[in-house]
Formats: C-alpha cells, sequence, structure tokens
C-alpha cells in the first residue's frame, strides 16, 4: 500500500466520482486487523522511535514529540488492558498502523497528523516485522533451549540404561538410551542455531525506506536505529537490536526475505518435533513399551486401562505439516511477484503467527512429556541379548587382531551361523576355540583371538568399548552430557 | 480419538493414579472447539439419523428418540442465536461432537446417554466431515457458477472488442476480447467440474464404522443413510446425498481422502483465480491500460489520482499461496499415518475451513471485479495494426493457394522483411506484385495471390477468418457464447 | 512456443540482425528433447492422425498423406529400434516434436512442409500430453489393480488370522487381518476410480487450437478425433479415446490442468503406499514381530542374521516425498500465469515422467511385497488376551441389555478396575455376579447379564460378534472379500 | 544401510535360506549409482583422508596406506576419462560408495578390505555430502556474486536513466534505473549471505559415527578432520573446511538438516530468481517496451519479427517450482522418519543434484541476459511527466514549510485536483498562488510555499531530492553502486 488509501479514510478527500459506494466485503477481503491487531507493541514502539529522530532533526517540535509519546502510550495501556475489545479496532482501517494512527490524531489532533511525516506504511510494516520477528525467534529459542535442558535432565536420570539402537527401525547395536536423548539434543540445538543465523537481515531496519523510493526530508535513519535500540534494552542484556540501516528501499519493502527465513527455521523445528514424536509414539506402543507418558499428556479410557493415547504426541508430529504449509503458501506467495510492495504479502503475518504459535506450543508440550516420562529399563533391555547385536563389536575385535575388515566380517558372518546351527542364541556362548577355527578358516591366522574377545561381546560389554568421539555408548554419553550441560549453563548465564 | 476420552470428562470415572492432576496446557494443545464449533448443524443433523436408526433398530425407545430429537432441536437453536457464545462450548471437552452431546445429556438425561450407542466420535467426525464438505463443494460450486456467468455477461457486453492474444506476454495474433474472456470462463467451469467429480467416495456414509472395527449392535447403517438422506433433502433438488454405507471400517476412520481431494480441488480454482488476477494487474497498469477496475475494487491516493491500485487482485494471486500451503500441509499430515485414527487428522479441519473460505470470498471477489470491470476499447486497439500480428493468417492464405505451410511461413518472413525495408509497417501496405513475386522466388509458384488476399490482413480481416471449432476469432466467440449461456441457463433450472 | 521458433532452425529465415550468434547454454537451457523424446510414440500417432484429417479435408493430397504415413512409420521404427541413439534427436530443434518433424522433411521433402499445416507446436504439444496421460493413467490403473489383487490373496490366505487393531498406535478392539488387508484395497482402489475421475478433460481433445487462436484453415477437429480415436483403438477394448474437441483455443494451449489432476492422482497414491510402508515398517520391527518380509525385499547382514532391513519399503514411504515435491512444482509453476502458452509450462513432462515412474514402480514393489509376505500368527495372537481389547463388546452387551450407553461405560469401566484389583487379566475371569453386582450399583438394574455375557468376551468371541456392515470381525471380513474379488474378477474380463 | 548389505555382494556371505533367488526390480529400486556417481570425488578425497588417519592410528601399515592412495587415484583418473562408461559402476552395488570400494578389492586386494575399518556406509555417504555441499555452496556464491557485479556493471551504464517506480504494478515515485537495478542486486546478495550462514554445520564432520553408534577402534577423528583439510586445501584460499567433528553419531547420520538447509538457499534464489524474471518479462512486452533482451536469449519468429519472446525468463521463473519442489520434496521424506539411518535419506542427493543444476543454469543465464540487454530511455521517459508522480515530493515539501504531515497530504490532493479541473497534467503547471491559496485554505498557513516549490516538481526534479540513505534517487543510487563496486572488489580479492 502506498502513503496513502482508500477514500473511507477520515484523513483524506472523497474520491472524485466515487459515489457508487463501497462494496463491504471488500473492506472485510483487504482488512489484517483482525490478525496484525497482535504487533500493536512493535507499532508504538517503532513509532516512538520514528518521533523521536523527527525531533532530533527538528521536523517536528519537542512538544509534539511529547504529545505524541503520550499519546501511544495512553493508547498501549488501552489495548494492553483489552486486546480484542479497545474500540480502535477498525476494519475500515484496514490495519494495525492504521487503528492506531487514527486514534493518535483523535487524541492529540495537529501533533499526530505529522507522526506519519518521513515514512509509509510500507516501511513502517516492515519495520514492526523485523520487531515481531526479533521477539518471536527469541521465544522460539528459549523455548528450544529449554527443551534440550529437559532432555539433559532426563539423559541424566536415565541416561545409562542399555538399549538396543535402530536403523532401519532394525535393531542395530547396542547403546545407552542418553545418547539417543542427545541426539535430539543435538538435533533441536541445531534448530536454534539456525534460528540465530537466521533470518539473514533481521538486524537492518528497513524505517525510513519510505513507500519505495526512501524520503525527500532530512530523516536520519541511523538516528531512528538508535532510538529503536533503546527503547528495545539491546545491548544491556547481550541483545543485539539493529545493526544498520538498509541500503535499498525498493528492496527493504519488496522483500520478505525475513519471514521466510523464520519460517524455514520453525519448520525445521517442527520436523524434528515430528521425528522425535514419531519415535515415542512408537516407543509407547505396547510392544514396543520402552515408554510410559504421563497421564496428564495421554488420552486413556476407563475402559482399556491400558490404552494410552499419545494423543499429543500425534498432535505435534502432525502440526509439522501445518509449518509446512505455512512455509510453502509465503514462498508461493513471494514466486514471480514483480517488486515493490503488493498487496498479497500482507498475508505474511497470518503465516508467521500461526507457524510461531504451533511450534512454541509444540516444543512447550514437548518439553512437559520429556520432563515427566518414564523409561521402563526391563522392557527395554528384554531380548537385547538376542539378535547378535554384538557382532559388529567382534568384527572390530578382529580388526585389531590384524585381520582386514572386509574379512572380518566374514569370520563374524560364519560365527553367527554357528551360532544358529548350535541353537546357540549369543556369539558368547561359543567356545574360543570356535573363533579361531573359523578365523583360520577364512583367513589363514592362527590364533586371531584370545580370551578378551568376550569381553567384546554382550550389550553391556559393547556400550562400553566404543571409543570414537561422540560414540552412542557409555563414555561417549558420559562426555557428550557433561558438555551440554556446560553449553546451556553458559547460555543460560549470558 | 476412542469411544472415550480423557478423565476430566464427566461420563467417565477418573483415571486410577492420576492424581497427579492435569495441565491446561494440554486441553488447550487438544482442543478443536475453538474451530470446529461452526459444524454444529452437520454435527446435529447427524445425530438425529442416527437416533432414527437406534429406534427403527428397537436399541432406544420412541420416546427416547423423541427427547433426543426435541433436546439437540433446541440446542440448534440455542447455537444458532449466539454461535460464539453459547455456555455448551467447554474446552474441556475437546470438540464439537462432545460438547453437544454433554449438553444433551444434561438437559434430557438417560436418553441422551444412549445417542452414542453404536457409534464412536471416530465415526461421527468422519460423518460430519461429509456432511461439511457436500455443502462446502455446492457452495464453491455455485460461485464458481456465478462467476462463469458474470464472465459471459462481459462477454455479452464486450466481447467483440478486437485484441491482441500474448503468448509469452508478447503479442501474437488478433483475437476478440469475447474469446480471452471465454478462456476463464473455461478454465473455472473446469474448476467446478472437477469439485464434482471429487472428493471420491463423498456420498459413502462412514457413520457405523464405529471407532475401527464397526459394532456388535444390530445397527443397520443402510437405514441411517435414509435417514441422512431425508433430513439433507436429497432426491428433492437434484442432490445426491448418500449413495451407499462405507465397507472397510478401518479405511472409513483413518482415511481423509475427502478433505484431500476437496484441498485439492480448491487449490485449482485458487490457482485459476491467481492467474487470472495477475493477467488483470498487468492489463490495470498504466502501460497496457486495458481495463479500468472499479473504485470499490481498487485503493486509490487522493495525491495520485490515476494510481489504483488493485490491492482486491493482489489478494486473490497471493491467496492462492494459501490455499495451496493448506493441501500441502494435509498431504504432510497424511505422509506415513498409520491406519486407523490418529489424533494428527483433526487438523483436517483446520485447514478446510480456512481453504474454503478463501476460496469462495475470493471468488465472491473476483464476480464483483468482473461484473463492475469496464474494457477500453482505444487502449486495446491502439498499435493492433503493428507487429504484423497478421502473419499467421497469411501464411494459411497461402496453404490454401497451394504453398506446402513451412514454405509459405518462409515467404511471409521474406515479405515482413520486405515491409521493414520499406518502412511499411502493415503487410496490407504492400502491393499484390510483392506477394506474388516474393512467393515464386522462394517457391517457384507464379500467381500464387489474388486480390484476396488483402481480406486476410488486419486485424478486423483476421478476427473473420478463423475456422476451426473454438477458436478465438469472432466466430469462436459467437458460437462459443451462446453454447455457454444455455449450458449455464440449463444448470440454474436443473 | 509460438508456430515458429529460434532463427536456428532449418525451415526460418535467419534473423535480421543476429550476427551476434548463439550461446550453447541457450540451447541447451530450453531443450526438452532429453526428456520428452520417450513421447515419440504419442506424437507420431498424433501427426498420423492430424495428416488423415488434412487429407480428408483437402489440404494435403492423398499422395503427401501417403508419404507423411510412410515416413512417420519409418522414423518409428528407427527410434524404437535405437531411443537413445537415433540421429534425429538435436539439441538445436529442442524437442520431441520438432526433431521428427525435421527428419520427416529430411526424409520426404515437401510433403513433410504439409504437415505442419493447421497446427502449431502448442497444440500439439497439448495433445502429446493428452496421448501419453492416457496411457499413463491406464498403466497406473492396471498397477493399482494388480495391488489390490494381491492384497486380496493375502487375505484369502492368512485373513482369519485374530489380531489387534490400532488407533493411535495403542491397541483398541480385536479384528481379523482380512479387514486390515482390505483397507488398504479399499484405499489403493479409490485411488484407481480417482485416477479415472480425474483428469478432468483427458479426453477433450486440444489438436487444432493452434498456437493460441485456432486455424484460418477449413480444418476439421472432429474427424482428427475418429483419426485419433481409431489409431488409439478406442472403442474396441472399451477404451474411451477421446470423446470431444475442445471449445476455447486458448484454454487449450495455456492450460496444464491435466498434467496437475494425474500428479495429483499420483500424489494420492503415493501418501497411501507411504501409510502401508510405515505400517509394515513397524509390523516388521523385531518388537512387533507381525510379519517377514521375503528376504528379496529386505537388505540383511551376514553378521546380523535377524536385521532385515526393509530398504524397499522405506524407499516406497521415502518417494512419496518426491511426489509430492512434483506436484508442488508444477502448482508453483501455475501460479500466477497469464495465458496463453508460456515456456514455463514444458516443465510439465519433467514432473508427469517422474512421478508416473516412482509410483508405477513403488506399485510393483510393493505388490511383489505383499504377494511374498509371511504373517507370523503366534507373535500377532501374543498378549491379545491382554489389555481388555472386549471392553467394547461388553459394553455393547450391556446396551442389548437395556442399560443406556454411556452408563455401560462406566459400568464396564468398573468392572476393568475391579479385574486389576483381583490381578485377573481378562474380563472373562470374572464371575457373572461380578457383572451384575457392578452393572445393579451403577444403573440400578439387576440381573443385568446372564451366562451369554461370556461369548460377547475374548478376542476370538468378539471377531464373530460384530454385526454393522463393513465391520473388521469375521463377517464383515468374509463378505467384503468375496464382494472385492467379483470386483475386481469382473473388471479384468470388461 | 548398515555396514553390511544384501547378499549378492562379493564380500558377503549369502544369506542362508535366501535360495529364492532376487528380484531385478529389487536392485533398481534401491540402486543410486545412476545419479551418485558424480560424488566419485568427494568420495574418494574421503576415502583417502580415512585411510590416513587408519594409518596414523596404526590400524592399517604403511605399505597399506600407499596402496590405496595408489588404487584410489587410479580408479579416479579411470573415472575421471569417462565418467558414464567406467565398468566399475554396477547396479549390484548400489551406490557410488560400494562400487569404487569394490574396483579398489579388486585392484589391490587385502589392503583394499581394510579401507572400510572403523566407517559405515552410513557416515561415509554423510560425509559425501558435506564434501559436495562445500563445493556446491561456493559455486553457488560464486555465480550469485557473478550475476550481482553483472547487475552492477549494468547499473553503471544505465542506470541513470529516470524511470517510474512501481507499486502494486501501479505507477508511483520517479527513481533512477539503478535503483532498481540495485535492489536485484541486494536481494542476490543476500541470497549469498544466507548460503554462508547455512547450511548449519556444514563445517562438522560426521566421518567416525559409524552405521549409528561411532566405533569401538581407535580412530581419530579429528584427524581424519586434519587429513581432509589438507585434501581440500582448506585455509589455503580461504577455505574453512571442516572445523569439528560431530559430537552424536545418531544424529551425524540420521538427520539430513544439511541437505534441507541448502535447498532452502537455493529456493531463496530461485524465488528471487523468479521475481525478476516475471518483472522483465512484463518490461519486454510491447506495452511497456523498458527492456530489449538480446537475441541470444529470447525465441523469435521470422514471421513476427517484433514478436521476442523471452523464453529463457519464461524457464528461470517457472524452474523455480521445481526447486521448490525439491525443497518440499526432502521436508516430506524427513516428517516423521524415525532415528537413526533409513533409507528414506538416499533420495536426498536426486534432489539436491537436480536443484543445484536448476539454480546454477538459471544464475548463469540470469547474468547473461542481464549482461546483453538493453534499456529503451525513451519508451521509459514516455508519459513520466503524467500521473502525477511528484505528488509525494511536494508533499515532503509543505512538511519542510511547516505544514503537518497528513495535512499537506490533503493540500496535494486539492492541487492535483485543480490541475485535473484546468486540464493541466502537471503540478508544475500551476501557479506559486495556486499552491499557497489551497495550504491556506486547508491549513490556514500563509505563504507557505515560495518559488523554491518548482525545484520538487517533475520527475528529474524529484530523483535529485530523496536524501534517506539507500533512496533510489540519484544520490542514493551513487552512493551505494560505489559502496557495492568495492564490497565485490574485495571479495573477489579475498
Amino acid at each position: 500500500m502506498n502513503s496513502s488509501s482508500a477514500s473511507s479514510k477520515p484523513w483524506e478527500h472523497a474520491k472524485a466520482g466515487s459515489g457508487s459506494g463501497s462494496d463491504p466485503l471488500a473492506a472485510r477481503f483487504v482488512e489484517s486487523i483482525s490478525y496484525d491487531r497482535r504487533m500493536f507493541e512493535h507499532d508504538i514502539l517503532g513509532s516512538i522511535a520514528h518521533a523521536r529522530m523527527l525531533a532530533d532533526a527538528g521536523l517536528i517540535s519537542d512538544s509534539d514529540l511529547s504529545a505524541i509519546e503520550q499519546g501511544l502510550e495512553e493508547i498501549r495501556w488501552e489495548i494492553r488492558a483489552d486486546l480484542d475489545g479497545w474500540p480502535g479496532w477498525k476494519v475500515d482501517l484496514e490495519d494495525v498502523h492504521m487503528c492506531i494512527e487514527a486514534a493518535l490524531i483523535e487524541k492529540i489532533g495537529d501533533a499526530g497528523r505529522k507522526l506519519h511525516t518521513g515514512r509509509s506504511r510500507n516501511d513502517q510494516v516492515a519495520l514492526d516485522l523485523h520487531l515481531w520477528l526479533m521477539e518471536a525467534c527469541r521465544v522460539l529459542n528459549d523455548e528450544l533451549a529449554a527443551l534440550c535442558r529437559a532432555l539433559l535432565d532426563l539423559a541424566q536420570r536415565d541416561g545409562r540404561i542399555v538399549m538396543p539402537s535402530y536403523t532401519h527401525l532394525q535393531r542395530a547395536q547396542p547403546i545407552v538410551l542418553g545418547a539417543e536423548l542427545l541426539c535430539w539434543e543435538q538435533a533441536f540445538s541445531q534448530c536454534a542455531q539456525r534460528l540465530e543465523a537466521l533470518p539473514v537481515g533481521l538486524r537492518i531496519s528497513p524505517l525510513g525506506a519510505g513507500a519505495i523510493a526512501g524520503s525527500s526530508l532530512p530523516i536520519d535513519r541511523q538516528a531512528s536505529v538508535g532510538h529503536l535500540n533503546k527503547l528495545l534494552g539491546a545491548g544491556q542484556r547481550g541483545d543485539a537490536g539493529f545493526e544498520a540501516v538498509s541500503d535499498s528501499s525498493i528492496y527493504s519493502t519488496a522483500s520478505r526475505d525475513t519471514a521466510l527465513d523464520a519460517l524455514y527455521g520453525m519448520s525445521m523445528a517442527a520436523m524434528w518435533l515430528s521425528r522425535w514424536a514419531e519415535q515415542w509414539i512408537i516407543y509407547a506402543s505396547t510392544e514396543f513399551g520402552f515408554v510410559k507418558l504421563d497421564d496428564r499428556y495421554t488420552t486413556g479410557s476407563s475402559m482399556m486401562p491400558q490404552k494410552r493415547n499419545p494423543d499429543m504426541l500425534e498432535l505435534i508430529r502432525g502440526r509439522c505439516g501445518n509449518v509446512y504449509g505455512h512455509l510453502v503458501a509465503m514462498l508461493t506467495i513471494c514466486k514471480g511477484l514483480t517488486v515493490g510492495y503488493n498487496r498479497d504479502l500482507q498475508e505474511d503475518k497470518r503465516h508467521l503467527f500461526a507457524a510461531f504459535d504451533m511450534v512454541r506450543d509444540s516444543l512447550v508440550m514437548a518439553r512437559r512429556i520429556v520432563e515427566s516420562a518414564r523409561f521402563n529399563e526391563d522392557r527395554i533391555r528384554a531380548g537385547l541379548e538376542r539378535g547378535f547385536l554384538d557382532a559388529t563389536s567382534l568384527a572390530d575385535y578382529l580388526v585389531l587382531r590384524g585381520i582386514p575388515f572386509r574379512l572380518g566380517h566374514q569370520v563374524v558372518g560364519r560365527l553367527v551361523q554357528l551360532c544358529e546351527e548350535r541353537g546357540l542364541t549369543r556369539l558368547g556362548d561359543l567356545e574360543l576355540g570356535d573363533f579361531n577355527r573359523i578365523a583360520a578358516s577364512l583367513t589363514g591366522a592362527e590364533g586371531a583371538c584370545d580370551e578378551s574377545v568376550f569381553e567384546w561381546l554382550g550389550p553391556d560389554g559393547v556400550v562400553k568399548r566404543y571409543r570414537s568421539q561422540g560414540n552412542a555408548g557409555l563414555d561417549g554419553f558420559r562426555d557428550r552430557l557433561e558438555a551440554r550441560r556446560s553449553y546451556w549453563a553458559e547460555r543460560v548465564r549470558a
């Protein structure tokens, strides 16, 4: 939208010849006030910063500034008191920006008419978007951090339980539960890092870009940034605030890159939430029985007490789809769109708000589920001795005894076959002689194994043997847990 | 969800050991009452049909049935009177189905407790979805039809204006405006046909599928369909209602195919709306100047009176992205989901309602824009004589004079070159001798053209010459317009 | 593309002033011959039909027609002999249509130059797309049918195994395995129905729509359809072929609705394949152990013989994403695109071919997995007695004994609680007196149950009790199996 | 895939009881060698680094290392000589990793059998992915930089042309062409910044994560990183190489975050390409006529010489859809996927390669189009005086003369109305008295304007008046152009 708008607005002349009246559907069709009102704090903060710059630049007087600040403060309190009931919301005025400006003019008169000096709705809405996104990303990062810490707490308590790992949902090698919990922690921590790297350009202020071309007035965009940062409290608690002003007024008003970057960052968090939810839904099935979810987070049946429907996990999983949908919507909207501002861009907030609410709620819900979950060590260990999960460990042992890996692989295969022929379920039930005989027959090497081979077998033996950095055994888990606890402790302090 | 639900519900025992209390976030996280309340009419209709079947089958008494019908009628009127303010909406009861059943029990006691006999929330919600979709598809088809008729009316009035057609957004051959309007009419008519073919299985009733396995009670699903159709008024005005009952109780409760089909059908309508909107946005630019949108559907500026921002068209175009997003969301939700019911499926209504509202509003808005638009014949005709848009027509003429098409093509190319060499802007400015000389030099054919060649040149000549069925010239337009007016007139009568 | 093309083509004049030469990247950038060559059969068939119509209409001579037919036949055999090695494929000629026409002209001279009379690449490519889609949809429907029949065969063999059904991946009520298999059969059958309802407009011929405006020549589009159908063999084996010609030349060349419809139909098949694959991946896990996949369709390890990685199922599941991606790509391409033809539309075949290949291969693979799978009755039945899966059945019994459903629900809940207090795992372990005492205490009804109650308990009892149409018990399965076998038998005969 | 694979592989025992043989479809269904062969350089580089680490750690001998390095070098040269014809590609061996290892074993025997010591295909493929992505992101960033420089060169040449800016595709305020070119430069520069911030975790090495749990052997993952970086030449020309090793073996093998991040980065580049392409397609239309594309990058017609179809721009625009599709595919694949490795993940390369090729080619094509485009100043200036595009400038002037902005807005509106009443097309045609009279009547201020007002009117006046940082006028353009030239010059030097 340009610096002016349809003829029904009080600050404009009626359009010549528009005697045909207006269509109520049109007002409803273009309005965004039904959802963008939630940005009122950001809009007011941005307006105060802008007004202070105008006063600095001599474009408005100090008394104008006082009136504006006082008026906006009053409006802020009025809206805070009753967000939905505030009488200033008028569909005809379309959006949060116009409603607040109109209310201000009504309250303070001419001083209010000066607020929009040197700016346009196009840069105003872009600024508000940046301000909202700064807060949204911080909130999501806080929730991601809280979820990570909850995973660490659970790992601290139950992490030493020995369990099968899965590839292809088939039992693979023995690991400790903590290693799997730390995998989720790693994934969500990465999501937080992404939301710090994105949105690119979030800390570049669009204020002063005007409708598309900038302004002919001696506004000082850098000074606006100073006022914004002061109002944001940037610098004081490590928050960066804005770092610079944008260099292309056209780009600043035509782009929604920050919205897209944020939606993508949220999609990745939603994706990992869906993976974790699916895993725990499977772990919570009767057949697996690995995890018991707290009653508060399942839906049960008085008739089938063992049925504990993991509805919350299912909704977390399903809502990943919703977040993807918002990303796709915004990508589609921007496809093939000419510059500068087009009204299509107005839909951005619809998607951001909905995606943000879903991801934040899902993160909180995920944390509570993690905090209240109980793992069932007996069920997890059941059958762990079966399936030759120590086969890879034995192959590694053979490598250390000088047998080429691919040959060692064959030796283990033959030993497993031998077990099956003899009806043995565990490699550890074979005799040392068996190991050496098979190894010799396939590789020519005599005495490949000694008694130490048995230390490499059995799940408990295996999880102690992993040595590579970041391994999923006991040592890897212990090191990593400590490192991650320090990491998050530091970040909380910072 | 299964036939029972979380422990806070009045008709259930507290879960043993759930002394830990409940988490308010959990209730908010799982509820759908904030949006599914709009299905209250469908839910009540479905319940009445179900109750009538239960009475038929002797599973409830006639007086139970009376009480249930009367109670539900009362609830219907209460909700109609104040959709959002109805006191029966309780977040703890999660959804529209449970809220209405609870209110009924409160109102009529034991008879109300019998309503849920032989059904489950899982088939109940599936039924309500079908009922809502039947209505939604009918509404969309009505709006598509109305838009088509508006396009025909416009074609009737302005359709004979000769204009350039565009391929690659470059001027191609002359056509009449009506042919382009009929292209949009064809596209939207096809969208309506698609919404009649889809959703597949819409007229198969899931009621009686139970939670997943059906029922052990002697319910009569076919009878339920009879009652449903009677309540729907099916048959009376051509509406099909339900045709059969579903054959797989598991599929009936685990599938959301109808929701997906509808979302796809809406996406296609949104896609064509976006194409039309883009075309008219370009036509409404100063540089094209083909169409003048009514003031009610542009946003102007008192300072720049020629600026007529086509905000409505832009929103129609942009909201295509929203609809795509809903389709992608639902496709994602269903990906890799096990059968039967999973709570993820609850999100379906969120997407259906939002997509429906957007597509319906966009269709209405598109119609009003079409109804009030004015085409500017002077601007459209400007420059139509330039650019040799009659070149293809001339090539066709040469074919009729016995010159192979690809050679004729070359002849025309040389003639155009000749025009340029002589500074002529129109093929019609050449002499007959020129035509014949060039044709002879390239093809050997003497006297290929006679005076009739000039009838094939110039935009007005060209649009009269098209002969193939469905052509974009005068004849094609006239035939098609009549056919389409009859088509829609018949459908309205039907 | 319009009826003519870049200057390097042999049948065109060099463009005046294009001395700057050409850029090899440009040729590579626009070509589609690297993938659209697979439509050569469709292109040749379409050209023959077109040529026959031209001869009928007297636009070419009978000897021209003979030469064209013979030339195209030769080209067909040359290409069939070596699809990728055919020397006629030339990147400069861009696509399958131009390569074949150029080869024809080279072969037969002037007669070849007449083939393109009255048509354009724009309607030619649209026709080829329809022809290819007709075949593709038929192939997919055949594969869907084959998969359905494989599911029925498996159901016939193992369908009577009693198993738990799952909602929320939690054990719900007892069903027979056949009912779950028939759920998949129902889903895939629905996919086939969808691919018969879609693409809308597939049987409307675009041939004769020209570049955008139709033709000035006396072509007979209806006659072209007659020739097409004869060449297609339509009518003889029930295939419909084309039913009519299109009515809007602009729509016919600007639309890709048929491509989108087909991609959506494929997406739905891919979605159901992903659901089935996920279910069977879970069933194939050690913890469930319900199904054993054939060695040919798992990837194993000589070291861990119990590890049977279901790679094929995983790829079927994952490739659902690919198909969705193709749908989204094509939806995005069409968003906001002006009419008529734009080069963006050329990408359609890239998506159709890739999606088709994936869905077809996945269907074939799914069928082979179904055909070779073995269900493990012992594992499936294990624990079926636990978990009170007969609770719903008992509630239904109580309804038949006159207790309102919601009260019956409570009675069952109390009985389950009683079992747990006494350490009993089955409702059937309670005494008749227990049933009556609890029922009386909660409902006031004396002697609610008699000995027949025990027939309603236990999984085997429950699966015999379901009575509603389409139920997942023994009767429902038996009826449905027979019906479905007849259905497919009839279709094969047809 | 786990450390071992299907029974047909030469280094494995036949699976007991797999006498049923194999299904050729299965091999074709799971193979990735048809497309992942293009990673052969990355695979070999990774293997050499791994082997060097194994030798350091004493797990293989120096002579083993020599044999491995020499063997891999030979294979590298063989493949380079004939990528598609290399005889080592065998579908049965499934992928690039297995084919190269098998060829190595065939070449050097037992030393080759040791190469896979302490690693698995799961971490190997993850490493290769990181290596490929490092290169891909660098290539894309180079192309983005080249496109930015081409835009700057064009801006340097033609940037001072005064043109209308557009919002809503309606003429807004006068700007200089260079400002719009710098908007595109800004957008693509931002895309490059995004591809530097993403993929998060690209420089974390997964090598050594094993199949899922790490390794029991004394491998030194940090040493592997040292060898990798040396082979990559990291550090020497500013390339970062790897910075650390991953801390969660499960995450390292189960995640495809880097692939998703890259696909998102590519999608954003494709989105901006589509916006630019659409804008220039419109600018290249006859009606706008702003830009003339070079003949090499249009498809013309010898019959309609003015028709210059912008096929390349259309394909750039349309292929945005393809890239979005790949992103959606990969997001879908990852939705709800359990950890660790699942075969679904194999599809990642299909999407990355296709998206990369398209974005890179589109960037190159875009650059060439920019380099060879000519802007038509006469057409651009035409009508620039009409439409009161200087209205905003006048409103700013009034602010400087002390009139509140919203009142000034009204004054301008009245003045424009006055022009229209008098049939004047330009505000500059009014007299000074008119300005003052209207201003006084609406604001009470006398003598608001003096002669200087005329300097603020007319497009040439306006573009000189913009003062705010980043403005789209002459000053803003000049400053920004210089800054951007320095920026890119520095980056090229770096």
